[in-house]
Order: structure tokens, then C-alpha cells, then sequence
């Protein structure tokens, strides 16, 4: 077969962390083409080169940094950095994504991935200087937070541009949802990447490249780059994620009735004002810092000298952190919900399980299957006490008493309370769900439910004409793919499903690609067609929309197939129970999803998939019609192998 | 359910042939957006409006004439006006498109379709001249040539730059591929919608109008124009459209073994050489010509002064029509396959269906099932007898003799012959096989089988890597649809089928847009992505390649709902037997189509399609992915409906 060829080819770096001996991969355009980035990319690895059935913290587990090939072109919203490996919080495949300028810089040093394995007898950390890669000695900092691990390594080798990803205590201590930090803000946080590098011995990763990225028109990328900088900010609702950051939506989701609370019982906070985005601005902000060549800004700095004492080296809480720290824990005390964040990216933990651990540990406690006895000095677990969710916080990044419990996940540590604590735990396939609300975004619960991931909002979270604030979001961008009317927000209907399938590959492109929801998401940013433009600019390809979304389309069947080969099935596509009861409060109030309706909802999607609706394996023509036929010849042996690890218990342990 | 606006919105005119009556129908942009023009709007009416198992030589059936929003576009090969309604040749969706200036014409009146119902009492035309539409008394002009026809009806209305689309005596007595013609040169040849046109009384639609065609962003549509009058013909391929015609491909294909010769038993014709386009332009060629702001000018026009005596102003023979009336009956006299064409032309008849039909009489002869004495007066039905050929053409347009038997086309006429007559008859679902060898193009026999209208080549014709030749075409064109590896010819494996997914999808969106292949397949023509430009340009939309793409099998799925209603079923995607032995003599000689290959090709692109691999009926998420729920809501009911219609022998009559 002959290879057409356009110009991009990359390099790929391995590093056995067993032998200390390092390797490259090069693959050609069409591969690159085929796999990109992110997700994809790893996906192939995982699928490729390691072996099913493995122990997600033992040596064979295979961490993967990987950047897409249009990661480093100096455009904004184009900077993520994907980590993967099979994840220690669900058994399945694992991915998080963070941005900064630690994509970039691997881009710079000439790399499109580095794939990590096996362990280091002790700790260590990878140090990549363009073509020069090194395992230095890390027992000094084994042990250290991301702050002073980071500062070390940076003294050390002697050069403060060097970009580092780090882990704290909580990854060294194998904490089933440990984050890995970048800067100790830009935080990889879901599925326990952090664990994976812990369970490696491997305390960072640091990165300093001297080449330039080079692009086969850069002209066209400084126009976008240009365009962008200068209207982006002109939509309100773009300059709201500047002014107020990712919390600027608190208010209006509150008001909105879909702001989780207590543990999700409820959707209306009374004093969400009091962690919202504008609050925060009033208050505790420094500054907003951003991204690589980004203009937005929209991470946070806060400061305090009250008795929490936030350091601002640890930036400030998103959205997801306020609603996992804050509101759903009923706590109302923003910079106690800041130290939590600030914990988190200290010790390197999730702060989405985090919080989630901690409602569910209230729950429990409200409920009498956590005793007073049992809260290891805790003066109480009452809902809105500050005081105890920021103090289990550190106990979960240190593995201290019910920190070490909850460690494990809920899932884990329902498991072990008993008594009925799993009604209490909400996840999905391990994974705590994060904080929108499946009753009101009806997407939203499709995609908690057949995620890779487990429970996660990236792979489609908003739905169509959520009144004033979603065709803001989305709508505007999805008519490019020919989703041309508005629908309504709770609906799972069959013009649902499908915006859906067409969204879900739009994101998973994104992902693959290495973009930020925001630069490509909001009216007046780019759009579709844009993105297109800035691969082709970029790699020199002729590329289409048409291949991109193929391209997410392929990503998302290449991680259900590595879930299916790790043992999971159609059973554990599925939602926690109290998603069909409706809430106790606000605007949408008592209105369950109909479980009926949600079956449907998946077996539509499934067939839509082309995937068997009983089962949701993969078509073998669909897999045929992704290119992906080396993957439908071993999909028979890799059902076996899945449903031998089930029978084994392999996928909950 | 909000529409979100865009811009575009059109008329649609209906003229009900027996009441005189007239109305428009107005549509949203959403419904431009999803069923566009050509045969996906045709289809809808038809689906919609027309009920199952009509005649379609009665007044129930629905003739359409449709053009796309984006036709009339001053722009090079968007000129296409297609002519849609159920089919007398094979009872399935018909459909048929020509070139030329009609359709332009048509939307400078203000029309983006013509839709003609019931039967005129007495022989009429339609006059349209913008908003004023008129039936006018054709009884004077019933009988005569189109060339008669359309002087007397340009004289009669007195302005040359009237457009016209007529009959010939074929249309009128019923001949089942019976053509449309426009300007005696521009013919709507496939399908049998001439004979439509008959069986209403319609001799003609006449159009005139005086409006300007209105686009959102006319620089760049002149930016595009202005790069295609520059571009295009530097590449040598494209060049030889315009210094040879579509017959400069014959030469190539004799050596390579894949030129129809003796009814498909060979693909090497001795004398190929001499009905050959270099030939042509050397001898009988007075000029090409073009079509509404082409430069190509790949049409012919021909005149002789021989015995034949060709009159230019029926123009000059087409690559398939050389193959037809030529190769494939061994007749190497250009000036008689000339004369073949006039007559085809002239009468109405459509050049494929023509000579496949003689070729088909002369195995018959050659096998005795016809003897000499059912020749109605010709002196022989010799192989390459081109006296013989041309009485013959001459026969079936006016339904005389041996001509009316073979006018029911060559199923029905196999069927009358009887004694096995049906293995010499090359149709599938009752249309005549293109002048395209399957057994070479290993994609053209699947698109034979699968397509909608029976044997069309316009449903993906040319299959990846053919040596030399096919480079020049397609494939560089689908590496924008990440097609990206040029696979060999003949295949029909599981990388084919793939590729036949994607551009069946690609040519379905073509027609449905009016473009012309040679427009937008060679190399340095236009790309997709320019297409995408050229629709947002023109219409003020921002659509994409995801969106065009399933805008054709939106298309593709809805005339297969279409012939599934009137009877169809899986067992008539089939190819004639034939292609399962292989070619005597030539480069590809003796490597018939495996049938087991076939079949399972067949099954994967159904499954592909999302289709039941069993039965090759849309599966509902199918239909529901393509915003076809409406469809999808009467497809249990069409289903029955089929049924009943085929064991009333509905699709054989």
C-alpha cells in the first residue's frame, strides 16, 4: 500500500523507568493523521502495547504525555497536555488534561509524547532537555509538595523556564484520584494519573525545548492567532470567563436550579452568591493568569491572610472546585473552599473526587453509617462545616484515617462502609461525578454513563438552548455540523441523541487535538471551521471537518475497545440511582429523569454508534469504516480476555 | 422547536397537468439546508407526496425538475439541472441530470424546482418566463424532433434566449429510456424521465428569466470562478477534457484491458483506436462547447458530410456513447456512432440504455434466440454491422419492429425472448449497465448493485490508484476525507469499502448540490474544501464537510426508503452473472469477480451504513442520525407496503 504523503512527522519518546533506557517511535503522516493526539494517540498505545488485565499501579501500567501535533503553534486555546494510562480509580482507561505551557515546551524539545513504564527502584524524575533525556536522583524530594518538590528541581537543574509536572504526597501515597500538577495550578486531576506516577517512582517530569514551533503557513496561524485576540473578548459571556473565571457561572446556575448541592439532593444553594465568581473577584483575587500565548486568563489567583492563609503560588478554585469543595458540601466560606483547592494542588489531588469524597463522607454521616468515632478527630461532618472538609481534605492527600478511606474513591469506600453507603456514592465506574447536573443538561447524563472515563463533563456537557445561557454556549458552534435547531435542555429524546452523537465526536476531536473547550465552545470564538483551518495551516495537510470528527469518533470507539478488553459491558453503562429521583429544590425541582427514557436514550445511541444495542461493542463495519480493522480482528479475543477479567473480579478491584 | 436563520430560502413550483392548476410551495432554510436540491429534494416530495406503487407512466407520478440553491452561481460546473420522479425502466427511484443552461435559467426566473403532476387532456408545454407560468398548446409540435420542436417553440415566443427542455417521438411513445433533452445536446438520458414527460403530455418546459442570482458573498465566488478559469486546465488531464472530450479516456481504458467490447465479454477492442477522442478531434470535430460559465467546453459538436451525414446541431458522442453504440458493439466507425448519438439525441433516447439494448439484440443473433427473420428488415445484427446499429437506434426511438420490443429496454425485451436471452441482458433493476467495467473498478460493482436508479456509473465510478490513470482522478481529492492511502484497483476488501462508504456519500452530496463531477474530481479542480466555500458564499450559511457529506447519505438513504416502498429488497442489489466470469482477451483478462468477495462486501457496506446487513433496510437510529425521523416513523408501514406492492409483481411491471 502506497502512502500518500503531506509533511508532518513527529517523535516519540519511551522511557522504560525499570532499565532506565530510553527509545524512539516515529510514525508516518497518515499515523499521525489516524491517531494525532491525546486520547487517540495513547488509546493506540494502550490498545497496542500493553497488555490487558495489568494492575493499574504496578509496573506495566504505560503513562502517556501526549500532545497533538498543532500543540505549541502560537494560538491561543491550543496548549493541553493529556496524560493516559488504565486508570487506578476505575480500572478503565484513564485520561486528564490540563493546560499551561508544559505541552508546549515538550513541543519545543521536539517531542509529540513520551510513554512511560515500568518503575524506578527509587524515586526519580525524567528531565528532557530537547534530545537529552536523563532519570535524575529524586529521593531528595520524595515526599515534598508540588511547591517544594518543583522549586528543587528548578534549582537544580539551574533554569527557571523549565516546565515541570510534578506529583505531590498524595500520587506518592497511591491515592486512587491523585492529580498530577503542572506549576501547581494547571492540574491533570481525573482518573489518578497521579497514582500511576507514584506507583512508578516517579516524582516529575521537566521539560525545556529550544526549538521553535514550526508550522508550513504560518501566516494563516498569526491571522487566527490575531482574530482571536482581538474579538474573543467582545462576546460578554467570553469576557465574564476573563473577569470573574470558570466560577462566573455559579450565580447562574443556581438561579438556574442545577447548582448540585448536598450531595446532589439538591439544585438551588442559598449561599452560592457567597462562592460565586463575582464574589471571588471582589475578595481574594490577585490576578487571572492563562495559558500559553492565550489572552483569556481565566485561571484564578487568590490570596488570603485570614486563618486560612491561601498562597497564591497555588492559584485559585474553577467552577468544578467551588462545586465539589463548596456547594455541594453546603460550605459557604470561599477561601476555606480556596485552601482546599490550595491543598489539592499541594499534596496533587482531584478536586472533583475530592469534594465528592467529602459530600459522600457527609451524607454517610448524616445518615449514621459514619459515627462521630469514626471521623479520626473530626469535630463533626455536618454539611457547611469549613472547618472539616478542609481539614479532610489534607487527610485525604496524606492517606490519614477516613482520608485514607476515601482515598480509595467512593466507590471503594462505600463498598467497605456497607450499610447502603453506595446510594450515597456518586459515580461512575469508580469515577465521582463531576459537578453539572444530569436532570437539567439531558446530554449530560448520557455521557456520565457511556464515558471512558467514568463520569466526566468534557465528553459533551452542555445541551442546546438552556434559555439566556447556553446558546452562548454551543449552539452557535454546532450548526457548522448541521444541527440546526434549538433544543430543549432536559430532553433525551431522539433528536437529542443525536446532537449528541455529532457533539460527542466534535469534543472527542478536541481532545485529540489538544484544544480548550472555551477557545472553541463560545459564540465568537473559533469555530469549527477555523480549527480545520489552524490543522491544515499547521501541519501542512488538507484536512476537513469531515476527517476531524472522524478522527473523535475514532477515539471514542478505540477507548471503548479498551474497556471492553479490560472486562467492562453495556452493565456498567449507567447512572447512580438518585439522578432518577428528582431534586429537592430550586428552579427544576422534582423532575427525575424516567429511567425508561434513559434506556431508550442508550440503546438509540448505541445503534446510532454502530454498536450492538444489547451489547454496545463496536460494530465490526463501524470499526472497518474508522480505519481501525487491526483493532476489529482482535476485538473477538479481546471479548474473551474482558469477560475472563470480569469473571475475576479484575474491574472492581 | 426554534429554526435558527440563515439566509437562503427559495420557491418551489407545482403544476398540476390535469386541473391547469398552479401553486408554490416556500420552505425554510432548515429544509434547504437538509434536503438541498437534486435528488434528495426529489426524493422528499416523492416520499412525501407521491403514493407507493403508481404507475410511473400514469398521471400519479410526480416529474420533478430540481436545481440546488448554489446552481446559477456564476461559478464553473455548478450548472446541473436534475430530473427526478419514479422510473418506467426499472419502478424504482428515477433519476437523471444534465448539464447546459437550463437550470440557471430556471433560477434566474426565480425557481428552485418545477414539480409537474397529472396529465395534460391534450399535448402541452410549460412556459415559464419568471413568476408567469403558462401551459401553451404543443399539439402543432407532438410528433416532431426536439429540434423541430424547439425552433417552433422559440419561434413561437419569440426570444432565442429562452432555454428549453422537450422530447423527442421516443418520449412520446413511452420508450422506457426514453431522454429529456436541452438544446438537442444536453441530455437527460438515464431513468426513462423522457418517457415520464410522454406519458403527461408535456412536450417541453420552456424557461426564461431576468432576475440576477443573488448571493451572500460574490467576491468570493468570483474569487473561486476567476482561480478555476486559471487553474484548472493546467493540469494535462483536465486539458484533454477540453481538447478530447469525455472519449479521450478510450484509448486508455483499451489498454487497459477495461473497454466494454462485444456486450461485456471482452475489455480490448482491436479498433478502439478509431472511435477514439484523439480521432474525433482530428476528423469529425468542428468545436467544442461548454456549459453556463464553464471554460472546459468538453462537450463535442461533430458534423459529416458522408453517408451519415451528422448534423452539428445535435453536438457529437460522449464517451459513454462510444462505448454504447461503438466498442461495445464492436463498431469502429465514429461518423456511424456519431449518427447513432444525432438520433439519440434527436428523438430522445438515451445513449447508454441504446446500445446496451442493441449490443444485448446482437448476442441474441449471435446465439440465435433472434433469427434473422425478427430483425425487421435488417440485413444482419453482426458484431460491428454500424448500418445495423444505426437503423437500429433509429428503431427503438420510434418503437418500430425489433426497435419496440427492445424501447421496453432489455429486461423486459430478455423476458419476452425468452430461452435464456436473460444472461445476454447487462441491467440491474431494470437499467442498462454504464459503459464502466466492474471486474476492473472493483467499486463500480458495488455501486452497480446498491444503487438507487439500477446500473449507474455517477454513484462512485472510479476506484483509488489505477496505475496512471486514476491519480489523476479522485484520489487525491479523498485524502481530504482521510482516505489516505491509494489502495489497488480491483479490490473489494474492507480498506475499499471504506472508501466506497465515504465517496458514495461524496457524489450523493454532488448531485444533491447541481456540481459537475469534472468539476470537483480531477486534480486542480475544486476541492471539497472550496466547496464548502462555495455553498457558504453563495447561500450565507456556514456549513462544512460533515454537514455536505451527510446531506449525501441523507440522500442516499431516502431514495433506497423510496424503491424499499415500491417493492425493492435486498435480493435486487445483485450484478448480471457476467461479471462474475471473467473478460476474454484484454489486460485484465480472465479475473471475474469472486462472488463470495461480493457478497461479503455487500454485507459489510450494509452494516456500514448502518443498514441490516440481512435485508438492506436503514436500521431507525440510522435514519434518526440523519434527521429523517419523519421517515423513520413510516418505514414499518413502507415495509408492508413493499411487501405487497413486490408480490403483486409491482416492480416487474
Amino acid at each position: 500500500v502506497e502512502v500518500i504523503s503531506y509533511g508532518y512527522t513527529g517523535k516519540i519518546l519511551h522511557v522504560d523507568l525499570t532499565t532506565g533506557k530510553t527509545s524512539v517511535d516515529q510514525h508516518d503522516e497518515v499515523w499521525y493523521r489516524t491517531y494525532m493526539g491525546g486520547g487517540c494517540m495513547s488509546a493506540w498505545y494502550l490498545l497496542n502495547n500493553m497488555p490487558a488485565g495489568i494492575d493499574p499501579l504496578g509496573p506495566e501500567n504505560m503513562l502517556i504525555f501526549s500532545i497533538a501535533p498543532i500543540v505549541g503553534a502560537p494560538v491561543p486555546t491550543i496548549s493541553r497536555t493529556i496524560i493516559s494510562a488504565k486508570s487506578p480509580l476505575t480500572n478503565a482507561f484513564g485520561e486528564t488534561q490540563m493546560g499551561g505551557f508544559f505541552g508546549p515546551e515538550l513541543k519545543f524539545a521536539g517531542w509529540d509524547a513520551v510513554i512511560i513504564t515500568g518503575k524506578a527502584e527509587n524515586p526519580v524524575y525524567l528531565w528532557i532537555q530537547d534530545d537529552k533525556v536523563e532519570l535524575r536522583d529524586a529521593r531528595a524530594i520524595w515526599g515534598k509538595d508540588t511547591l517544594e518538590s518543583q522549586t528543587a528541581i528548578l534549582d537544580e537543574l539551574g533554569d527557571k523556564r523549565i516546565r515541570v509536572a510534578n506529583i505531590g504526597p498524595a500520587g506518592e501515597k497511591l491515592v486512587r484520584f491523585a492529580a498530577v500538577l503542572h506549576n501547581m495550578k494547571h492540574a491533570c486531576g481525573r482518573t489518578g494519573m497521579g497514582a500511576v506516577m507514584g506507583s512508578k517512582n516517579l516524582k516529575a517530569v521537566a521539560v525545556r525545548g529550544s526549538n521553535k514551533y514550526e508550522s508550513y503557513d504560518p501566516d494563516t496561524l498569526r491571522d487566527r492567532a490575531s482574530w482571536f485576540n482581538k474579538n474573543y473578548m467582545s462576546n460578554v459571556a467570553n469576557k465574564e470567563l476573563n473577569v470573574y473565571g470558570t466560577a462566573g457561572i455559579v450565580n447562574g446556575m443556581n438561579e438556574r436550579g442545577m447548582l448540585p448541592t448536598r450531595n446532589f439532593r439538591k439544585g438551588f444553594f442559598e449561599d452560592a452568591e457567597k462562592v460565586s465568581g463575582e464574589t471571588m473577584t471582589e475578595t481574594l483575587l490577585t490576578k487571572g493568569e492563562g495559558c500559553y500565548v492565550c489572552p483569556v486568563r481565566c485561571k484564578r489567583v487568590v490570596e488570603t491572610n485570614d486563618q486560612w492563609r491561601v498562597n497564591p503560588v497555588f492559584g485559585g478554585p474553577e467552577y468544578e472546585t467551588i462545586g465539589a469543595l463548596g456547594t455541594n458540601c453546603e460550605v459557604s466560606d470561599l477561601a476555606a473552599v480556596s485552601k482546599g483547592n490550595e491543598i489539592c494542588n499541594r499534596l496533587g489531588l482531584d478536586t472533583i473526587s475530592t469534594g465528592m469524597a467529602i459530600s459522600f463522607a457527609m451524607e454517610c454521616y448524616e445518615n449514621n453509617l459514619l459515627s462521630k468515632d469514626e471521623l479520626s478527630g473530626l469535630d463533626d461532618l455536618n454539611w457547611g462545616n469549613s472547618v472539616s472538609m478542609v481539614k479532610l481534605t489534607e487527610m485525604i492527600g496524606n492517606r490519614q484515617g477516613l482520608g485514607d478511606l476515601l482515598a480509595e474513591g467512593t466507590k471503594r469506600a462505600a463498598a467497605k462502609i456497607g450499610k447502603g453507603a453506595e446510594k450515597f456514592a456518586l459515580e461512575v465506574k469508580g469515577q465521582e461525578i463531576p459537578l453539572h447536573e444530569p436532570r437539567v443538561k439531558g446530554m449530560l447524563g448520557i455521557t456520565y454513563a457511556v464515558s471512558e472515563l467514568g463520569a466526566e463533563h468534557t465528553r459533551v456537557e452542555h445541551d442546546a438552548d438552556f434559555d439566556e445561557f447556553a446558546p452562548q454556549i454551543f449552539v452557535d458552534q454546532a450548526k457548522v455540523l448541521g444541527l440546526l435547531e434549538r433544543l430543549p435542555c432536559e430532553t433525551i429524546d431522539e433528536p437529542k441523541i443525536r446532537m449528541y452523537y455529532y457533539l460527542q465526536h466534535h469534543f472527542s476531536m478536541l481532545d485529540s487535538l489538544g484544544c480548550c473547550l472555551f477557545g472553541f465552545a463560545p459564540v465568537r470564538a473559533y469555530t469549527m471551521t477555523d480549527l480545520v483551518t489552524i490543522v491544515n495551516a499547521a501541519t501542512g495537510w488538507e484536512s476537513s471537518l469531515w476527517e476531524l470528527m472522524k478522527l473523535g469518533e475514532r477515539r471514542w470507539n478505540m477507548t471503548r475497545l479498551f474497556n471492553i478488553r479490560e472486562g467492562f459491558n453495556v452493565s456498567d453503562d449507567r447512572l447512580p440511582d438518585r439522578y432518577f429521583t428528582g431534586l429537592e429544590n430550586g428552579a427544576m425541582a422534582d423532575r427525575p429523569i424516567d429511567r425508561t427514557e434513559f434506556n431508550d436514550a442508550l440503546r438509540l445511541y448505541y445503534d446510532m454508534a454502530n454498536w450492538d444495542p444489547d451489547t454496545a461493542v463496536p460494530r465490526r463495519a463501524k470499526l472497518v469504516e474508522l480505519d481501525l480493522m487491526w483493532a476489529a480482528d482482535k476485538l473477538p479475543d479481546w471479548l474473551e480476555q474482558g469477560k475472563k477479567l470480569r469473571a475475576d473480579g479484575n474491574i472492581e478491584r
